[in-house]
């Protein structure tokens, strides 16, 4: 099994290290961090897997300089404005190459299903806290969770593969035949907390949840409504388990808001926008999803301006 | 004609000066400026009226100083938690006292009128630029329009007497039989622009204005159906009124704005969570305007932890 990864910030650097691990070949294109990666390789230092030093078999400044096409490539990266994802994905795809997106969002495969027709689309999501701390080092500190399944729908026998590697390096792979029912399912967390950090300046969930609970079930709620008129129906008591849940988390600083305050860009399109397009085209009411995503727009118009 | 002001901030100021400046008694009761007022006045920078430097008949610490109880008190402070208002008022009112607040906001009449049922009651607003720079100084940019009306309707001899003072002083002062519906109407301009120019980290109105129109006209939409179903019907045109007039408008830095990038207590409740109470109780649809007021809630909170 040849693996290319697309991407060594957290995401790419964390799944890239638990396959290289299994001892399975896994090259890197590295952007920003090429130079120091190249040297040094990535660095992960993980409370689940302890210090773990990823050498990956090539470092390369884009998938041109392949001399053979990968049996999967992972794009880590976030799905937000400026990312070209095709054109990072060109060189890197054979005939019989399996792309993989492990990325936040809704509606984020399309396009790569238009460019790449031929080839299989596994649409996957990671759920955990990781994160870049300099060039090569990466700090995982908690969960670690995927899951992984065809685009638009199915399980193949090369995703089987896959999660089983990724369960053999002790992370829990979850095949999921709908992929698209679960990334609305995490849409469920992402669309209220993410933006409602950014909003409020900074605010940890639970300062959230526990002041404005009704305004987050009226965003969870709406985000079923999308999805089930959308054909992909979530369990009924998810809201009830997302509220539950994040009750018992510790006080958590969401990723829009870390990418916000560092000055990145965010995933509002991919997370906030794609849903209200849904909605949208769909015709349904999702009045408090369009005062936040309005509302997002206009706080980064702001940043924006300096 | 005797005349007691209480709050020597930009509003009590500018309005206060007006009257001394036709000849009429006015004293002041002055908090946080006391010192420098009753040493040196204040004075007022006005495009209108250039330069003029207002000696009150009395500077004051607190009302209970007073020697004889005024005519009209004017209750000159933004409706915010922790003001106390019927204890700033108390040792102003006599029985024979108007009691007239200059301020923003829905709703904001009901604790005065229930703390004095005896005495009258006109509520104003002021559509005016007008900013405290330092203690007794005070800068008139733009505009000055007065609406006085009594509470709940009505237009009082003494409140036409007011309204002709402020006439002569130059100002607009519309007599209002309406002073409810009024408050509604200019809510409706208040209720989207400035928790937009708070939650969007500072955008001038005309930025939220050319990027998130619909956004905006659904706020003011909302704020016309509470109008509407409390019996306080506002214009068909409204909405349009106040696109066009904001959109003519130059880039406009909101007062809310000000008042929370300064620290100071912002009218959040005074102009939103009235409103948002007013359309629960009626039972009407309002989820942008909640939505909004969740999100500054949220922002306030973030704020006082600093």
């Amino acid at each position: 099994m040849k693996v290319l990864v697309i991407g060594t910030g957290a995401v790419g650097g964390f799944y890239g290290a638990l396959l290289a691990k299994q001892g399975i070949h896994v090259s890197v294109v590295a952007r920003s961090d090429y130079d120091h990666v190249r040297r040094h390789g990535i660095q992960i230092q993980s409370q689940m897997m302890g210090g773990y030093d990823f050498r990956p078999a090539q470092v390369l400044r884009s998938a041109a300089e392949l001399a053979e096409k990968p049996d999967y490539v992972l794009l880590c990266i976030k799905v937000v404005e400026g990312a070209d994802r095709v054109a990072l994905l060109k060189d890197a795809v054979g005939p019989d190459t399996s792309i993989v997106l492990i990325c936040n969002g809704i509606d984020i495969e399309g396009e790569i299903a238009r460019a790449f027709p031929n080839n299989e689309l596994i649409s996957g999501m990671a759920f955990i806290c990781v994160t870049r701390t300099a060039p090569g080092k990466i700090w995982h500190q908690a969960y670690g969770r995927l899951a992984l399944g065809n685009y638009p729908k199915g399980v193949s026998a090369k995703t089987k593969a896959l999660c089983g590697a990724y369960e053999q390096a002790g992370i829990h792979c979850v095949a999921s035949a709908d992929i698209i029912t679960a990334r609305w399912q995490k849409c469920v967390w992402n669309a209220p907390f993410n933006p409602l950090s950014v909003l409020s300046g900074g605010l940890a969930t639970s300062d959230i949840l526990v002041t404005q609970e009704p305004f987050v079930r009226a965003i969870m709620e709406e985000v079923c409504v999308i999805a089930r008129a959308s054909g992909h129906s979530l369990p009924d008591d998810i809201v009830e388990v997302n509220i539950a849940s994040t009750r018992k988390m510790p006080p958590y600083t969401t990723s829009m808001l870390l990418d916000f305050e560092a000055g990145r860009p965010t995933e509002t399109e991919a997370i906030l926008g794609n849903a209200v397009r849904a909605g949208r085209a769909l015709g349904v009411a999702i009045p408090h999803l369009e005062s936040v995503y309005a509302l997002m727009k206009l706080r980064e118009l702001r940043r924006s301006q300096g």
